[in-house]
């Protein structure tokens, strides 16, 4: 059984409508992943994240393995049941938060040493762990350990890192030890298209249930990001479901997804909704704002979300102005379900033929 | 029509099951209204309110007045709208928060002139101004504006306090302009008989659809505030409806209930939820223990609130000792629960016939 199929290829296109196949359930692609950091998207309760239309949930590594640590996750019984989500779960290998977040006291071929954001203890982190952590938390896809590189590295730095990129995937596959969990690689190399080419045709050779493209949305610009997306998918083999991580704007994804993404998680629907920002079709929303004050409006008509049937954007206001919890807790809902539904329409247009055409007329 | 009607008086004690009529739906009694502050119980929305059990919320004329103020309130289409409950909803005076939380500025026996507690905006309210907002808020069940007298204060001031809350409650009688609205007086006293005599009894000339006894929890401790609710409801008429505010802990309320009371309101739920300290039969547990770090059991086996048939105890410390919105979420959920079984539980066997035997086998 292909844990991936192509349902419709878009004609205009690189797009593409899929079924991903888990051991928790199937999901239809092009999907995207809210993020439930430290096992909780903050400040929505699973059953509310369902009613958002999320099917699959990215949790992250580095701050699990940090807090509560994976042997309590085991004993509580598995990243599902610790979190209360019955449905798919991505867990990023850690890469990205070691070199964002830690502060790191040794990097070398094998793995990386840092010290925890929380408390400074000494933690190592290499291909095997990251995998094996992944492996015992029993969630659905797990990802090789990479080098993560920021924006702007000089040449020789960023083939280093693509150099350990590939050999620690082919090391993380040979310690991958969970037959129910599907293992994808990430593709590195700034916005350098040799080395994305080499990167990915090297990640290939070794064979992953699944390809993402790393180390982008961190400062290169929309355009950058969806020239090297582009680039880096035609060395991608068109079968197995490819990932952008930590991708993006409502633009950004539907660029992504006619260069051919299946699949995007970000922060920006939750991170933004805690901070009154919230997203419409007509462009976002600062709930803030003093015009908001007297509006009985939802924060869109139209939209079926728990808040907009339930709270006007006056109301909202004030939550905010107040700092009452609701206020980021009902625009991460509007936010959330905005995302779910922006993937339904392009998974709907796709499937109709349709989505080239949808996406000159909107304006996001 | 009856606005209140008692369907079972206990044979063992003052306490009663009952029938509260307001314009947005029944209530059976003994009662617990959680706290909306400010048009919310914090970080819980309405559906998760409701699925707790609560039927009737509380909500401060103080925090709402200052802010969004009445006419955003009026503007938004009055308080139920405006915080998405349509069952009933009973606002304080605002007596409260002036004489606690605000800077008071001047009192007279007209009314108080205070300095706003989020920018030092003088701001007046009186028995009539008081009143008015509360009608202009469309709520249910609105409460006289009264002087709150801090525990332990010398016996003139409080005469004067008691002299005042009555003569503000004969004006707030006239300047009530809103039939769909129930008036409740407030009896003041401290913990001085002669006093709480004095003043239910005049109170009870003037004539209220409801009394509520204040300045109670306030330091004097359980048994000086059943000593000072069992004498204070002899001087209530049976017939009406009693409500004891700003109490308490499930023992307080079981013994305000033998007293005869018919209503409660407190923030220990929301607030202890808030503080990782879940309410149990068993007991408080106080889910930052070391001792819970991998307990895959539920606060409580036999509940069946969201948090319990989600989530362990592990997994709820994990999220407090992770600043996760969810552990105060989710433990306020359980909290709130618990009270509203609690309340469930006095009803039935007061129906029963069975109330005070129960109350012998408890342990709270």
């Amino acid at each position: 059984m292909a844990v991936f199929e192509i349902i419709h290829q878009d004609s205009d296109s690189a797009a593409r409508q899929g079924v991903l196949k888990t051991a928790h359930g199937e999901i239809e692609t092009p999907v995207f992943m809210p993020i439930g950091t430290a096992g909780a998207v903050k400040g929505i309760t699973p059953e509310q994240l369902k009613e958002t239309g999320a099917e699959i949930i990215l949790a992250n590594t580095y701050h699990l393995m940090l807090r509560p640590g994976i042997e309590t996750i085991e004993k509580l019984g598995g990243l599902h049941k610790f979190m209360s989500w019955d449905n798919p779960i991505l867990t990023d290998s850690g890469g990205y938060q070691v070199f964002s977040l830690s502060s790191l006291t040794k990097i070398d071929d094998d793995g990386v040493e840092f010290a925890s954001h929380i408390d400074g203890a000494k933690i190592y982190l290499n291909a095997e762990i990251a995998t094996k952590i992944q492996n015992r938390m029993g969630i659905d896809i797990a990802m090789c350990f990479d080098e993560c590189t920021p924006f702007g590295i000089e040449t020789p730095k960023l083939e280093k890192a693509v150099e350990r990129t590939i050999r620690w995937a082919g090391r993380a596959k040979k310690a991958h030890a969970n037959n129910n969990q599907l293992l994808f690689a990430i593709v590195q190399g700034g916005i350098n298209p040799e080395l994305r080419a080499y990167c990915a045709t090297e990640l290939v050779k070794t064979g992953f249930d699944g390809y993402a493209i790393g180390g982008l949305s961190v400062g290169e610009g929309h355009d950058d990001m969806i020239k090297t997306v582009t680039h880096t998918t035609q060395f991608l083999p068109p079968e197995k479901p490819r990932y952008l991580m930590g991708v993006g704007t409502p633009a950004d994804i539907i660029a992504a997804v006619r260069a051919g993404i299946d699949m995007f998680d970000c922060v920006l629907p939750t991170r933004n909704g805690r901070n009154a920002f919230a997203f419409t079709e007509k462009g976002p929303l600062r709930l803030r704002n003093n015009a908001h004050i007297n509006d009985t409006n939802p924060i869109e008509a139209d939209c079926d979300c728990y808040c907009c049937r339930n709270f006007s954007r006056g109301t909202l206001r004030h939550f905010f102005n107040s700092g009452e919890m609701l206020g980021p807790i009902l625009t991460s809902i509007h936010n959330l379900t905005f995302y779910q539904k922006l993937m339904r329409k392009i998974r709907q247009t796709l499937k109709k033929g349709e989505f080239t055409n949808w996406t000159k007329r909107i304006h996001y």
